[in-house]
């Protein structure tokens, strides 16, 4: 244990708790005090880390995503889900997180002005998905309280977001597939994949969403900025 | 301020914690134990909430937001810097969050692989933007979680989210341009509008992205999903 620590940078307790938590999978017993662990559970350590460190996950629900892993004949699309779920958490209220969806199939008067906008969104880009897709609420809610805030303009902002959508819903797809052709169709790779590239690809679309937020900032506003007590313009600073 | 609540749906406890902690400012004060609360206390507690609620930001990043709003001449691109740190603490390992940034400058040999992506990415799409960028570090972090994971193909997918964060990125400047419009230059609307929109865009995003990959999934592997254990398929649960 002390050299899978060492492997993997994360102390000897924390990989103990891993273990008794089921986040880990034991090592095979070569002596009372001794147990043999293997790529595998380098590997499984490694996908922790970076689900709580970069993605962001709290620890119970990094520990749901490992254990889909480990479900055999899962099929793709539920892994979609429990990988799509984990990392929806944090950004959804409680109401939607305890389980309550989006039904759209309930009485119109009962949607709110999101709720239609997205079923309508959803009917004109073709997207077939189930009722309790965490994405449905969590667009929702945005969209409401764009109108609640007095931000309606901000609602012509969805076509693009639908759009830049399925650019990236297409590139996660296509890695999957990748790793499928690559593995002769090896399930667990391509699960790695899914699990991987939700989690972490929110963070990576939203990192490149602030690059590009400030990037055409500076070229539609380059006059704005007023100078006084505001030393880096983007002469004076600029990086990439 | 019972009134204030009953409009808000904001209990008064709640209220007189936003006052003490200054996110929201003070009533015109008609009494001893009256105050007199306007429009604007109503429009600062629902941007509060959504901030809170629908944007998921720790309170202190919300009162980080509001209080942008109220500097007077601080420049469009300053107060995208603030709403893009306060809607991005929460996604950060701690040593991006307390300061230290990736430096575009370092010698080459420390920079990371994910470090050395970004930037060319910056440079093929002529993305100029300060080095303290948070969005810099969040995608270098995650590229370089693919590659310890052993997914180096999901790097395959930087293209498509770059195409996708441009995409973004001008609508969210369109729609800043079209409130300077509407209000003739003002100020305090377009801040708004950034601020709204970049803390509640990521959840809209991350929402569609959601929509967009399990409709895809469906699309692509259709077949895949075994019947026997998983009830729910497309047809059997169409939604929207």
């Amino acid at each position: 244990m002390s050299e899978l620590s060492e492997t993997t940078g994360v102390a000897v307790p924390t990989l103990k708790y891993y273990l008794r938590e089921g986040l880990l999978h034991a090592g095979e017993r070569t002596s009372p005090n001794q147990a043999r662990y293997d790529e595998s559970h380098i590997d499984r350590v490694r996908l922790i880390r970076a689900l709580i460190d970069v993605g962001g996950l709290p620890i119970a629900r990094a520990a749901e995503v490992v254990s889909a892993i480990e479900t055999p004949g899962m099929p793709l699309s539920s892994r979609f889900g429990i990988a799509q779920r984990a990392v929806t958490e944090r950004a959804l209220p409680d109401e939607v997180r305890d389980g309550a969806t989006v039904d759209p199939y309930g009485p119109l008067p009962t949607r709110t002005e999101g709720e239609t906008l997205v079923a309508e969104l959803c009917a004109a880009r073709g997207w077939s998905v189930h009722a309790n897709n965490p994405g449905l609420a969590m667009a929702a809610r945005v969209l409401d309280a764009y109108a609640t805030l007095g931000q309606r303009r901000l609602m012509a902002v969805v076509d693009a977001y639908a759009d830049a959508a399925d650019r990236v819903a297409s590139a996660d797809l296509a890695a999957v597939d990748a790793a499928g052709a690559e593995t002769r169709g090896d399930l667990t790779a391509m699960t790695d994949v899914v699990i991987v590239g939700t989690v972490l690809g929110d963070t990576l679309l939203a990192g490149l969403r602030r690059i590009a937020q400030e990037a055409e900032s500076f070229r539609r506003f380059p006059l704005l900025p007023p100078a006084a007590g505001h030393a880096a313009t983007p002469e004076q600073d600029p990086t990439c």
